[in-house]
């Protein structure tokens, strides 16, 4: 059976030695979707037409998380991102998010491009909650990480809704 | 057509002006699961059983994480949180989480419940990366909440996955 | 000759003891200006026209920047904010920006007023500085605040540059 | 006309890519100045000279702010700074701040230098406030930068206020 | 025999949930000492008669480390502290803090006191470690709390280290 | 008689310089101890037997401390750390901490050790306080650094209480 590399043998948990690792270039790519009622849909449809901040909002809050991560995620590593985006696609019953992170470090950014969705998906729930408190946010998983020893994974195919 | 209160007239994003709103307490219930391999899981359960941190390092990530709501999701109101409980239960499939976050102030405590589960099974993902890229995070979403001028809600019945 | 209330007796600081202050509703309002060239305005125009993001990003900065300034300012004390908007009007040489911030509170919300409008102009140096690096920032002042037992106080007519 | 590197083509804005760039050495110096009346400045000048704190609270939050740098300006990228100081030059009416910040990465640290000395003196005017509240922050700008592929730069001349 | 409140009936680690207490106002005192090397003392004696920041730098550490305890201790609520004082007495061998923190909430701020007591040490240490590596912080342990539903405690006599 | 390198020839304290200085790998090891009645030992053994988290939260606690060290200590720089692990071991009359931190960087991590041991027993005070206010925190001292141009260092013996 396999183990959890987080905990020692004991069970205790720590933050796993990765001073022998060399940096090399790393990037991750997540995503995510909240789903939403065809009003809440249209009101970010309609923020973003004026020109509203709705999306920037979002998208600024995934980015800025992305630099928080280590600071979230108690076992994982502090990293120097050298570089976030994120994407953020509304439609009719809602939005898809995408974050790419890329760094030159000792571990890789999968959990940066993870927190940075789910916080951008959080924060649209956060502004359309007025309008429908019953958004579902889901499908947050890594679509691709490159760099680093254990090499280069690929998500197949579209994986189904948690 | 709804409008998104977090939006002035000119789009431009704003802290919504709560001043005027009287301390009330407030509760708001939030949930959501990770998916994953069985291997996975059984790692976890591994860890669980032979009274690992696993479980505990999630729950401790979610409970310090409801605290930073307000510095993760930019529009968010800072409120004096009076309690956090993360209930994670694991099966063979995944681990589900439910928080608890009251407070007693002038807004809700939907988006810190909903924080703390977010960041609970991010931390999930994070120790258990290393056995199963493929996890995928969803149905994060509110159960209900109490409290404050806008009455309670309840999700009605099970919603089906994001 | 004025004492600085943030110091003891013996010239020490300390966060003043503000336990005995009722909480009352408080408002303040700052504002600033960064200067810049015609290039670099016309980027932000540019930027601003095509729906882009740099003015958005800099208003949330500002406003995640007020729900910080009790972690920045060393002798400030910690506050329940209730409203944070923030006016960013480009022209041809620069760009103004107003903060208007609320809190009900033991004290006044001036040094959240001022850090809101001193980073969001941070945050349009930052979008700009490939373009012009000689922006300057100036004029950070607080136009007036209302609330607490020392009563309001206003800017008497436009103060000139720092 | 120029375009702000911080938008992509559709005025997202993103972190930009630094993944490509070399680790150099790099410094940046900034400077700014607190005006105000001459009790404010008395009452400043007595703290110091009593062995008060007042200059020293405001340089450890120069210090303390250049840290938190990119946790501040949302398109920032975090960096290992290895050097800030920060000089505090009172006068009859004022204070003028200079900060100076190195690091060894892959930009630059001037929003590091410009940042420090916004917080310094967002400090002193916190401390001041109850002796004169119609201080006024300005000429914040950048002095010169050394190191990283764009060269360095040095201001021409002495840049009058913002 | 006693239970810890801040774990559940199962055993896992919940913010205990004090919504039902009465804001009252509440006081806590805290100490601590630090003890060097002659040389290190000597060099903090000397750093503080030439005006050096040595002791402020600690000062502000310590007063900024209680404002962020809820942020650094799990399971400690979030309170608006209203007052933060600390003394630093060094002598030849060392240095002594008595942090004073006050707060009108619903828990109390001993964690605030002792966290203070503690970074303000951490910081002492770090300026003195180039000369004396083997400094040693102890004795840091509450004095007195006031205020809430348990009533006051004081504690007899002068403890023994450590 | 020494100086103090945090401090300039004018006593102002300052981010030491350390461009010039090599990345190494780095490991400092530190300890400490929390002393309490029997009474709250025996709340922390049970805690433990029955699978509570009380030993993970302040594991957890101590870890996350590691990474804020440089937000905590004024002059600190920040490092990206590479491994920290937090050994607890409960007695009769108390719970003792170790903490080793690794870093490859141009400054050591002694402090970060010291930090995580001080913020892990801070949180094991949390949780014991409803039990025993008295508990005294000490014999906080850094075990033994390597790597850097200073070379390695241990401490003597077993240093006594402070």
């Amino acid at each position: 059976m396999t183990d959890l590399t987080h905990l020692d043998a004991t069970g205790a948990a720590h933050m796993v030695d990765v001073s022998a690792k060399t940096d090399t270039d790393r990037q991750a790519i997540a995503s995510g979707r909240i789903a939403m009622s065809g009003d809440a849909a249209a009101a970010i449809a309609a923020g973003t037409m004026k020109k509203g901040d709705v999306l920037a909002v979002a998208r600024v809050a995934g980015i800025m998380a992305a630099k928080k991560t280590s600071d979230l995620i108690p076992l994982c590593h502090p990293l120097p991102i050298t570089k976030v985006s994120i994407d953020l696609v509304p439609d009719a019953t809602g939005v898809t998010a995408t974050a790419t992170v890329r760094t030159r470090g000792q571990t890789g950014v999968e959990m940066e491009a993870l927190t940075a969705v789910s916080v951008a998906l959080l924060t649209i729930y956060d502004m359309g909650k007025a309008v429908d408190k019953a958004m579902t946010i889901g499908s947050i998983r890594l679509l691709e990480k490159t760099g680093g020893k254990s090499g280069d994974w690929r998500r197949d195919g579209e994986s189904g809704p948690a």
